[in-house]
């Protein structure tokens, strides 16, 4: 808690200061009716589901993964050459590490952090008991009800993002929140991370795809946030992705690296689906990805000791009859809340599970799936949960509808997380003493003093009687979706900027682009 | 567990002597592929989010409802009558109870107890670890996607049971599973425990609309498994709702007592909508239903000490701005943790939750908050669920398509409650060893030897690639579910039933009937 409330102190210095880039740039509250809070502290415990026992069978599996098998780093020297001067074995590119060696430097690593966004009310914390919702990350293809599936386009980007930031429940603007394919692939990161300080004011994620794109990403942020203040404290994260099985490439290492180096947080994530990139047993993936992502996770303090990092997971499962992925199944589900045990165990931030389906419309297929997986995420003590909104297709697809349906169950997490209140009020001994067996609690005076702090009330569904809901047309949950994301749109406004940061940001780009020859793969 | 060693060995008793009406029965077992079990066993722990601490004010709440304001048991002098001798305070029908007098009368219920099903491989042990799936129960309507809604009939009746019968995933036929309102009132009972009996072989409820109903119900339930079975056995369950805010109407109490007084299980459920028959916070609703329940639970232990009795439970919100009742909120999903918790430390099983929506189709509305509910089911430690499958329309409609929907999620399930095993052959280090780092498991032979029983394989999810589904006609997750019951109903095949004991059944029918006039409200 030291360091939070460090940030604290930090987050409000800032702002009474008064001088300085930040300090200029306008804060203002978001979302209707000033519901907007920017994360959520948890008021129910987690999920735990496995014995101590269990847990270190798990951890001493990992351990032999790491000491008797060993992880490739392919192509980078810089990396092989922090792990031989940490003691590691290599051999080539194969790193074997001693029992014990990653935990011993995972202990550099903040139990939490606060990654600040350019408007200060926005700031979210990362570790402890918070949590933080992001939208869906890196799919190709964009849908909607009106023109089905279709690549993405850097207008479909800015839409998206900006519906993010018109909701009250997402915390965070997230990262490729869809692939901007119109753009070429050597400069779209410019745009991407242009968008999402524009048309958003909450904290987001920056490029992996390259080092120097990793690099262009912390320099607008530093335009943004100024180099000094950069240094000091996290306003950009990298998710960078394992090659599973025990592979770590030269793209994913220098990205990590230079975040890291930059103080800046990378999110380590294996991706594994069972029976392709790792067994098909649970346990074994799990102690697999355990390994995976604490030698990512102990890359970054090499590279800076100290650095924010955040523990990833992204467990999948395939259909054995198809050889397809599978996503939302009950077996990720359950292994994340064990993936969260363990996390804990090495007190690192947790990033882990969304709102995974493999549905191709934001159908009841897509909210079964998504809701369970999005529970484990919420149980499993995620911090971080990427994919909280938006996910179809087997991460495929960003789709309109599903995102303002996510949205709106975000908001319903924000209520459930919050747990029972105990008090004499809530107990409401008096509410009986007046009402009595047999009365009615409508008009009650406990009633009239708590019904506008009772009750999630969302957006989306439709809990009319059936005869009026018949009367208004029959609307199922996916249309009112698709004109929900329209309205919002509609009524968009962006969050100022300082016209001078903006101008630095736009030359920073145009220069950039300027340097290359558009690439297209 | 004392208890269920003996059920168990009633039931291989039962199976081994050979003799008798039971044993002429044919058992076979269920379901496609032999994929049918009679109930789940928990492999993973109840989720517990409150303190001793909050737990200990919220029953001290319900004892001061008890003791200070009291509960009325209207219009049925022999349950007054059994209070009073009970040493309980009476003024009129107001009963009011010492501090910790229920909780002593309840010491003599069974924490769990055998369900007899007609088919003995389909007995249901309730209580302790395990979890069974019973279908939604009540709606005066029933809907599917080619008629829409409408009133149900008996026909619809029968369909939702071979529905059910034909699940490997539902474990009990139910109750009201529709309300046959083609069928007068007075003598649809009948028809319906004929329906649980004929078309399914595994254990289900009976009527408890008036005491004579309860009665015949189990009397029909003594011509199938034997009056000395039904006297020592559990073999029929009723349903029964307070009259909540802390009222007991004569309806319910003389059904309860039927029950109890032929040692069959009456199922004691507080209907709390917050806001109309019980406060607008979560904890004062929790403690209500605690203080409802046990009222119930020990009435039936007045009646008969050792009858088994349910601990129910049914929470809902409402909107506040239209007044309409919700279903499948956050609050009620995190207040049936609680419930759970407070039924575990009264040693009683436990029925709680089930797949609550307000919407009005198959939709993500219906399956986010059916999710939402259901899993709050199982991680509150229900044993005996309710509702799992077909609920809709705020409890007003039973649905084809959600039926099978949910039948399908129950499948899920029970992965999900198999939680994660952990052995050599799971923690799968020898897999590692095979593949190595970059390598692929889909051939290994770690793979070969688990892919069997690896990943839970969802019958109507659609994963297939995008392009795949498209070419196949885009189908939604409701059409393929429409698709799914006709074709299960055209394959229905009803189990063998004695037929001397299925024309003892319709002789008592027809007694029954030319007995009485019809009455239809």
């Amino acid at each position: 808690m030291a360091e939070a409330a460090t940030a604290a102190t930090e987050r409000t210095s800032r702002r009474e200061r008064g001088g300085g880039r930040i300090a200029r740039r306008e804060a203002r509250s978001h979302g209707p009716e000033g519901l907007h809070r920017p994360y959520i502290v948890r008021n129910i415990p987690t999920y735990d589901i496995l014995s101590e026992e269990n847990l270190i069978r798990i951890e001493d599996t990992a351990e032999r993964i790491l000491s008797e098998i060993g992880i490739e780093f392919r192509g980078d020297p810089a990396a092989t050459a922090l792990w031989k001067k940490a003691g590691a074995r290599l051999d080539g590119d194969l790193v074997k590490f001693e029992r014990g060696m990653l935990r011993e430097i995972l202990t550099t690593a903040p139990a939490e952090f606060v990654q600040h966004a350019r408007n200060p009310e926005n700031s979210v914390l990362i570790g402890g008991r918070s949590v933080v919702f992001s939208p869906a990350y890196g799919s190709p293809f964009v849908m909607d009800l009106d023109r089905g599936r279709r690549y993405g386009t850097i207008e479909d980007f800015r839409n998206l993002v900006k519906l993010a930031q018109s909701s009250p429940w997402m915390h965070h603007s997230g990262g490729t929140i869809c692939e901007p394919v119109d753009v070429p692939v050597n400069k779209r990161h410019l745009d991407m991370v242009y968008a999402h300080i524009r048309y958003s004011d909450r904290a987001f994620l920056g490029s992996v795809t390259a080092e120097s794109r990793a690099e262009d990403s912390i320099d607008m942020a530093r335009i943004l946030f100024g180099a000094d203040f950069v240094d000091r404290n996290c306003v950009i994260m990298g998710n960078v992705n394992v090659n599973s099985p025990l592979v770590w490439d030269a793209t994913m290492t220098t990205a990590l690296r230079a975040y890291a180096r930059a103080n800046q947080a990378a999110v380590i994530v294996p991706f594994i689906l069972g029976g392709a990139m790792g067994p098909v047993t649970n346990a074994g993936a799990i102690a697999q990805s355990l390994a995976e992502t604490m030698a990512g996770c102990a890359l970054t303090q090499l590279e800076r000791p100290g650095a924010p990092v955040i523990f990833g997971n992204f467990l999948s499962s395939m259909s054995l009859r198809s050889g397809s992925p599978t996503f939302g199944t009950p077996e990720p589900a359950i292994g994340s809340m064990v993936v969260g045990q363990l996390a804990r165990r090495l007190k690192l931030p947790l990033r882990c599970s969304g709102n995974f389906t493999t549905s191709k419309l934001p159908d009841g297929h897509a909210t079964n799936e998504g809701t369970m997986s999005m529970l484990a995420a919420v149980h499993c003590g995620a911090n971080f949960i990427l994919h909280a909104a938006g996910f179809l297709d087997g991460l495929l697809s960003m789709s309109y509808e599903k995102f303002v349906l996510d949205a709106d169950f975000c908001g319903a997490l924000h209520t459930y997380l919050d747990g029972v209140k105990i008090d004499d009020n809530q107990l409401a001994l008096d509410a009986f003493r007046e009402v009595g067996p047999g009365g009615h609690f409508f008009g009650c005076q406990h009633t009239l003093a708590n019904y506008e702090t009772a009750f999630w009330d969302s957006q989306l569904a439709d809990n009319e009687p059936f005869e009026k809901w018949e009367a208004a047309g029959r609307v199922d949950a996916a249309t009112r979706a698709n004109q929900r994301w329209k309205k919002t749109l509609a009524e968009y406004e962006a969050p100022p900027i300082d016209p001078g940061i903006d101008e630095a940001l736009r030359d920073f780009m145009d220069r950039k682009k300027a340097d290359m020859a558009d690439a297209w793969y």
